[in-house]
């Protein structure tokens, strides 16, 4: 999507055709910086440290991580190390692991001196493919919005959001955000409640600063507030990405998605949950059985921004003394989930709703990664 | 409650006879600085910009600011004209107006030259009826945390809270967190998960300081976080305030608070909601009649943190240019309420449930201001 009018993605090779360029965003809204990457442990830090976030992106900047490594060192063992070192990195989203046994298969069987090549183009392939993917999720979407926007008389439509399932953690479009983005462009009104979404503001740095860099009409609000808005009438419909769907519907996404679902429960706003297919892990029966990052208290205790003459720093915001738990993900499960928005389709957030899109998983659920 | 190992009152009338101190609560928990209060116009600011913030303490700094007042001019004109002045300065908390309305009754048969000695008695008062009315709160909730003790087998009881419902907010012991002092007094293992409450942080900036200062285990979490623990059994019960309680037994209190609730019930975890009489608005059938403060927007834009000198500094959080909603409360429906905590005693969310505890309300909702 477009920054100043320009258009970017998040991740690109370069015209040296090797190093990897991304946006860090973590130092989002604050700077707009641009990152190259020139080796594997570049790319696992980018990936840890959260210079990249987002399923999505987090699988295709381990798959050019591969192609890094690669470049170094083209053997078995350089291969499985990377893989090793990549898959690490983040516990809880499924596309980085789905990226990687991607790339190992396209690259296992190749002998050394020609895998450096074949994994750029696979690399490339699933970059393409994520563009495509949240391209056609986006179409699903649509016509849920037309749906609405043709019930509020030229009123805009509201919809609220939580984190950043936008192109900013994607390759391009976003999950969640590709619908509102082509409702925006076909003239359709729309305006987004975006969550601020503690502890790391993924909406209040990310999705408003997406958002407005592309010109959609946006509202920050507090993590506290959707429960309040829907009671009120404020929100027509709600679109959230996931880390990993498991194979009920049941989904991992960011920390506080379960209670804007309980909330839409409440109040009968429709709850969307928008995915590639990518993120569906077939080999896990319940969301529960899924892992939950837990991270630095930093995240909480301290934030980063912008003084008064522009320079960023950081500051301790809590009581002196006091410690915190960060959990990063929480489940929410199918039965508050209105349907999912998948590349295929739009289905019901269950197992059957899922093998109607997918009726090949039934095979693939065999050669799912363990957990 | 204790600070540094010293008793503190949040408001207290000074050596002088007549000027008020207060703990700057906006500077916390950066600074710890008293203020001293001379006049009616001082009392309302320090309603307004949060400088006392808690229904129960924003009504007890309106009584003293009546006696402020009244000491320039004790007519019948500045009586009206404090009153006015005060109520207005927030719109929720009925506390403020049930505060001035006790004022108004104790003064307004009172000769004016009086007043002042009349206006200083009602006022202290009523500030030791707020520390002895939360100090049976406390009695009333400690019945509750023993049961959950006594199932514990040793292991600490697990509470999570939402924004300051403590002595901060009052004059002492808290509503929603006097039932942890006592327990945590008589050597009852307890935790209690503070809620950060966004946009101005009460929880990690007032809850986390004031339990750390006292000595109560406590962990700081996002508002986001709730729900995943209470998915995974880490809370045992919750315990929150309201600034405005309707005679059905909805609650407005700190938004998100429904939030909250939700999952409480979702899981099955008790919700309890501890008030004292003062904030009941019997004059009102629903807690949706109440109206929502909208606060500024600079609230979630802009944060107040300490840099690594100690120095503190306002900083920009948000993607410049991006506009913020600030609703400051939500409504709770009693549905969602396991329970009423009174200095009275404990009864069912409902309008039966409150008639049981004050059989008087009957004649006393004649009484209720109009809203």
């Amino acid at each position: 999507m477009k920054i100043g009018g320009k258009h970017y993605n998040t991740i690109r090779v370069v015209d040296d055709g090797w190093s990897v360029e991304i946006i860090d965003q973590t130092k989002l809204p604050h700077k707009f910086e641009l990152v190259r990457l020139t080796g594997v442990e570049e790319a696992a830090r980018a990936i840890r440290s959260m210079q990249v976030r987002g399923a999505p992106l987090i699988g295709v900047t381990a798959a050019y991580g591969v192609c890094l490594a690669l470049r170094d060192d083209p053997s078995d063992r350089a291969l499985d190390s990377a893989i090793e070192i990549l898959s690490r990195q983040r516990p809880t989203a499924v596309n980085l692991r789905w990226a990687l046994r991607e790339m190992n298969d396209a690259l296992r069987g190749i002998a050394p001196p020609e895998r450096v090549q074949t994994a750029y183009r696979r690399a490339r392939e699933l970059w393409t493919l994520d563009i495509e993917t949240n391209r056609k999720i986006g179409e699903q979407g649509l016509r849920l919005i037309k749906e609405h926007a043709a019930r509020k008389n030229g009123e805009a439509v509201n919809i609220l959001t939580h984190c950043n399932a936008g192109w900013l953690a994607c390759v391009d479009w976003g999950t969640a955000t590709s619908p509102v983005y082509r409702a925006h462009d076909q003239g359709i009104d729309v305006h987004v409640w975006v969550d601020e979404t503690r502890p790391r503001n993924q909406g209040a740095a990310l999705t408003a600063f997406e958002l407005g860099a592309h010109g959609v009409p946006h509202t920050i609000i507090a993590d506290n507030t959707g429960g309040h808005l829907m009671q009120n009438g404020m929100v027509d419909v709600c679109f959230v990405g996931t880390d990993r769907t498991a194979a009920n519907g049941d989904v991992a996404n960011k920390i506080g998605t379960y209670l804007k679902a309980l909330a839409a429960e409440d109040n009968g706003v429709p709850f969307y949950v928008a995915l590639p297919y990518s993120t569906i892990d077939w080999s896990l029966e319940s969301g529960f059985d899924i892992p939950i990052e837990e991270r630095s208290q930093d995240e909480l205790l301290k934030i980063d921004g912008r003084l008064a003459d522009g320079s960023v720093v950081t500051v301790d915001i809590a009581a002196p003394g006091s410690g915190a738990a960060n959990y990063a993900f929480d489940i929410t499960p199918a039965r508050l989930v209105t349907g999912l928005v998948t590349e295929r389709g739009i289905c019901e957030a269950s197992s059957e709703g899922l093998k109607s899109l997918y009726p090949e998983s039934e095979k693939s659920s065999a050669f799912a990664l363990s957990h």
